[in-house]
């Protein structure tokens, strides 16, 4: 039998096998082609991975793991609450800027498989959106964001920010445009700016009519 | 000889009927194409388009002029800055948002179109810039987005607003999430929030170096 350490890191390097094969083929892989790759029986592929789903879960898995480490410790950090705000932001665009440049190719595929497979991808989204949660509840005990609810506040903030959490963004808008200097900016923005307060955007029509 | 009307509406039938072509095949078009679309002869084609990238340039001509006809109505227009602001996003997002939901196929084909031949397009991209950069003047002649410059906050301000301005977004991004009424929020944040002061966001490993 194996023991489960060894069969860890089976199956681990079997993820990194099949991450490599994306960025060069430039499409999701199987268990098929896994066990090509690594020039293993497919049975004992299979054992490990039971569908090509689970394969590609053990995949994204692997892909977010450092953004979930980066927001439990933001979470955790005992940072004053806008520059948390930042750092939630800040660092898993960083991390995720270093990817893309380390290989715009095969980011641009993640991006693409993503986005076919979004029922897989949105658990993270949605864990992401949970960690948000925290700490918009923690800036609203200290007075920002008034007159929002978190979901509103929630859905506002992740579109302000949507050119530093969205990864497709670094394929589509010039990298140069984008800065950590931007972002703190936009943060400041938001904690300064962001309330449920109609201040004079939006048409008067109802007014009128009243 | 034809009458430079006939001229124009002729020109204007062949880019219509050459817009209706990439809806059906999902593809950009060409002169060889649209001759047999219309069943006129190549060298007829050839006298209005003399290149492949002129009838391309010609459907973009036609894509972009209501956007260009809403900023020019908005930039004359004698509201409140702040309305303005929204009128000057809100307007072409609402436009942006009936062509998607028309044909969601047919808006797919011609935002992949628009990033292969982003060369076309940039002018357009520019002139929307340019606009901008008049409302941003005139916002900060009444005191709002001080400390930046105007390419700064014109930077920013696309950023924060990208989701309501850039037509793919209508195509990532679920669309209840989108909407007028979050738009004017953003506004109104834009407008409380934005300066050049770093209001504590930012790490301050400088501060602690000095």
């Amino acid at each position: 039998m194996t023991s489960p350490s060894t069969a860890n890191s089976e199956r681990a390097r079997l993820v990194h096998l099949a991450m490599q094969a994306i960025a060069r083929t430039g499409e999701n892989t199987t268990r098929a082609l896994l066990a090509k790759e690594a020039r293993m029986p497919r049975a004992r592929i299979d054992a490990i991975f039971a569908t090509d789903d689970d394969l590609f879960d053990a995949i994204l898995e692997q892909w977010y793991a450092p953004a979930i480490a980066i927001m439990e410790e933001v979470i955790d950090c005992d940072l004053p609450i806008r520059r948390k705000f930042y750092e939630f932001f800040a660092r898993r665009f960083v991390r995720e800027r270093e990817r893309f440049r380390k290989d715009p190719a095969a980011f641009a595929v993640y991006c693409e498989i993503g986005t076919d497979k979004f029922e897989n991808v949105r658990g993270y989204v949605d864990l992401a959106d949970h960690y948000l949660s925290e700490l918009i509840a923690q800036a609203q005990e200290e007075g920002h964001f008034s007159g929002l609810g978190i979901n509103q506040a929630l859905s506002l903030i992740n579109q302000i920010v949507a050119c530093y959490i969205l990864p497709q963004m670094l394929l589509m808008v010039d990298q140069e445009k984008l800065s950590e200097g931007k972002l703190a900016t936009i943060i400041d923005t938001l904690f300064d700016g962001l309330s449920g307060d109609a201040r004079g955007a939006a048409p008067v029509a109802g007014l009128r009519i009243a």
